[in-house]
């Protein structure tokens, strides 16, 4: 037992998952557009009443590109969902050059009349941009059980292909949302000198949106990742698994899954024209996942930070377990404890709540082993109180974003889940959502 | 697939699982000192600083009796159930004298000296009462990870078995109160001249608290039920565990599991003094076993409708599961989802999200075969939506007592979980419980 187990009162610093690397610079203001030969758009189309509020989006490659896409599991899966599935061949990844998506109207539990219209959407995208049905990718997010107004869409795809610019990523990350109270953008690039592509500079951009009935798997209700470099599709799947895995599906606002969960990656290879794909394991594919790492990383923590109601964002490390998946389990169990994000909401470093949250988690350990930080403060060290300064713990619940660190000492695995706390808002957001 | 599906708009009914049944009759205001030859008792000890507030409750049998145990999962288990567990020789069942709880501190995450403090608990009551401590059962409920004033028991113990009296079950139920809005308490007896006890009437009765960190297993915090029936102590730990699993761990308030949860089953005789135990598969046996389903399916409602901040009770019922998990995984993930109990609590008939918590439950079924029921009204078949008047959805929300019904349209297996809707005051509560 207690493998590499901590025995002193020394903060824990079990340390972030994603690194900053120097090779990777960020993008002032980028998102789905900025990778080169890309062009975005938002527009109201009239799915919302307020006529202040986009809410049809359009991510499009000039060119065809590669695409991968991960999808909700849920057994009550939204029609958008399965025509992306069955127009990606049913492998999840292809080709194809646009991502068309509408908030207001999930397109969810609506039945053969609903995946009519998912499959319309993408046939209206594919007749504006004259490309094959099957290379539009759509989606949807809003109410369930209700039926898209399609009329929107007769006047609305037009109009927002017509607003298609390389500066229109913001328009359509604001498009995309619901009750998210800000866009979520996000865009790197790094530089093709030191991996083989000498005088190429490759960026990965994008858009998310999600903010309730948010946990995995997918994470992220929406999300749309674009990229100028060269990367083939199965390659770009594999990357986009296991990219999401760490991070999208590391988010848990509410431990709800949507039925529309969907984020779609392209790749058009437009910043290295001409150039060989990058080699599965290579430098520059090295470096082409550091990057999206970073973008999805990003991305998932401010869907957690802007998780409905949240007022702060909440790291839950868990180190010491015995298997990756005890690691996930008492991380997760933690971060969907009403419990444990009351207590946030409220100042409390209530370390109790953390240590039982762990221990229904599943995940097995010894209690004596147990080792809990809270911002960095001991608070509990072989599964016992540690006499803390309540002064200093309700000083650093002023921050922003919340730290909680658990070592259960009974192994070598670790993981990093995000979510937010559970406040007044989160109930009043969701007590009259549809009214 | 579809199962027994429901194809016409009319309610499901899946019907409660504890019927009522004209052999019990209700023992008015009765609790854990109804059967003969219980006696009980709440006093204030000074676990908590408001004097008015009785925190130490004892429960004891004048004789000997059978005694079952059912306790937490939670590798994080406090102190009290470690030897609780040990008194019970490791079989959960044995036999015993009283239950001693105290309320306000948990005794959990306490190491050592924890368990020290509880044996202690166990030999004061074993010395005011003259039998051997491994007699005695102790819990504890509150604060986790503080240590017992344990001179609160030295001047406590010998008040609360002096005040012992067989009208002490109200101030018992009290005494082990947290964040209970009020006691919860049941009785009912029955005849034994239909059963081979003919002139003998036997009760069962109890008392619980419970009402945050509230998920099974087990759900109750605390439970003490006893019995004048004469059952052989492993018959009554079979009983207490099929009970349990259809009435206590169906409870889930915040899908929270306690360090500390313990439910105790006392069986003493007395009320046929002499007497054969009840024959394990005999008509005596099966009439117990009744009594003691509608007595925890008493204290299992009361405490999900006294979940913290609940305003409702709410059952939520799963029927044409594919199989008996299937069917448990879809109820309890409904009844856990905070968008579906904010729904609830926001008067919102919103169905949508009732279908999206069973898809993600891991309960097999195909979307298409579903139907839900909210309080009665058709608003979903065959997995889309029915028209429903809205008013009068919102006419029923009124009611103390909202009930969903959702049948997946795969199999014959069904299952009812209790929960409450999840309010402002939830987020109050917890936000500044410890301060």
């Amino acid at each position: 037992m207690s493998a590499g187990k901590p025995d002193t009162a020394e903060p824990l610093n079990l340390g972030s998952l994603a690194a900053p690397d120097g090779r990777f610079r960020a993008v002032e203001g980028g998102g789905a557009a900025s990778a080169a030969g890309f062009r975005a758009a938002g527009i109201h189309a009239g799915f919302r009443r307020d006529p202040s509020r986009l809410d049809l989006g359009l991510v499009v490659s000039d060119t065809p590109a590669a695409c991968a896409g991960v999808f909700t599991r849920n057994v009550f899966c939204a029609a958008p969902v399965i025509v992306d599935r069955e127009h990606l061949g049913g492998c999840g990844y292809g080709t194809a050059r646009a991502l068309l998506v509408n908030s207001g109207t999930a397109n969810a539990a609506t039945g053969p009349r609903g995946l009519e219209d998912a499959y319309r959407m993408a046939a209206l995208v594919a007749e504006g941009l004259g490309c094959p049905e099957s290379e539009v990718m759509v989606a949807s997010t809003g109410v369930i059980g209700v039926h898209l107004p399609m009329e929107r869409f007769d006047t609305g795809v037009p109009q927002v292909i017509a607003a298609l610019s390389d500066r229109g990523g913001a328009d359509a990350a604001r498009a995309i949302m619901t009750t998210d109270t800000h866009p979520k953008e996000a865009a790197v690039c790094f530089d093709g000198d030191s991996v083989g592509y000498p005088g190429c500079t490759f960026t990965v951009g994008g858009m998310a949106k999600g903010s309730g009935m948010i946990m995995p798997d997918m994470a992220t209700m929406i999300a749309c990742i674009t990229t100028d470099a060269p990367v083939a599709a199965p390659d770009l799947h594999r990357a986009l698994r296991a990219t999401a895995d760490c991070t999208f599906n590391k988010v848990t606002v509410d431990s709800d899954t949507s039925t529309n969960d969907t984020c779609i990656l392209f790749a058009n290879g437009a910043a290295a024209p001409g150039a060989q794909p990058f080699a599965p394991d290579g430098p520059a594919m090295q470096a082409f996942r550091q990057a999206l790492l970073q973008v999805c990383t990003t991305l998932a923590r401010a869907m957690a930070a802007d998780g409905e109601g949240a007022t702060k964002l909440v790291t839950v490390r868990v180190a010491g377990a015995a298997s990756e998946a005890d690691a996930d389990a008492a991380a997760r169990t933690i971060a969907n404890s009403p419990l444990v994000k009351t207590a946030i909401f409220g100042h409390d470093a209530n370390w109790g709540r953390i240590a039982a949250a762990a221990g229904r988690s599943g995940a097995a350990f010894d209690q004596g082993d147990v080792s809990i930080d809270i911002m960095g403060i001991p608070v509990c060290r072989g599964g016992l109180p540690v006499p803390f300064s309540e002064e200093e713990a309700l000083r650093r619940f002023e921050r922003p974003e919340i730290e909680l660190d658990v070592h259960l000492g009974a192994g070598n695995h670790a993981t990093a889940v995000f979510t937010c706390d559970f406040t007044h808002d989160y109930i009043t957001i969701n007590g009259d959502y549809r009214t």
